[in-house]
């Protein structure tokens, strides 16, 4: 195992993730204030790699600097609000799924055949 | 912004991802020691929705158990590895990020017509 190299890619995409949470927030945020910009965001960003994050805003900043500029902001207040809780609802969830996936396994072990 | 339905989102994004780097850590070991048995379980995720983690292992349950206690404990120990270093990550390389495509675009601001 390579925690560290792993750590760095799970760190990645964990980034684009929260580009495309900002994106959406900002998109739900121009739909009450200005509706047109959010259908106009809204295709743009089906149309584009979203997946690559840093890519997505690079290509905006030539079509739309104060949305690239909005979206940098919200991704950065997300990031700040909501990393701290991250590691530990997941590692939470994953030990409470492994102990659903064993007893599952034993239920399926130990049933009798029909 | 609803911080807290994007850091449940988040957590589940990050679980099902560590899922598939524990199924890949499973592989990259099993070529090591039964390399018949890594290019089964190679096939076998190329052809299943690891996307969702928790249906994947629920499959896997069926098809291979011994494969699946094996991802289930690799995964529980990357989690309690990996994570705790992400929060302090992601925001680092945001705000790096956020620095890198401001300064470019305060770039093409200022560039003199050609």
């Amino acid at each position: 195992m390579y925690p560290k190299k792993i750590a760095q890619d799970t760190a990645k995409v964990l980034q684009s993730y929260l580009t495309y949470q900002a994106v959406k927030t900002v998109i739900d945020q121009l739909s009450e204030t200005n509706p047109t910009l959010a259908i106009w965001l809204s295709h743009y960003t089906s149309n584009s790699n979203i997946q690559d994050g840093e890519g997505y805003l690079e290509k905006l900043m030539v079509d739309n600097k104060e949305l690239l500029l909005r979206i940098l902001t919200v991704r950065e207040h997300l990031a700040q609000n909501v990393l701290e809780f991250i590691p530990e609802m997941v590692n939470s969830n994953i030990v409470k799924a492994n102990v659903e996936h064993r007893r599952h396994l034993l239920e399926r072990l130990t049933q009798s055949p029909p």
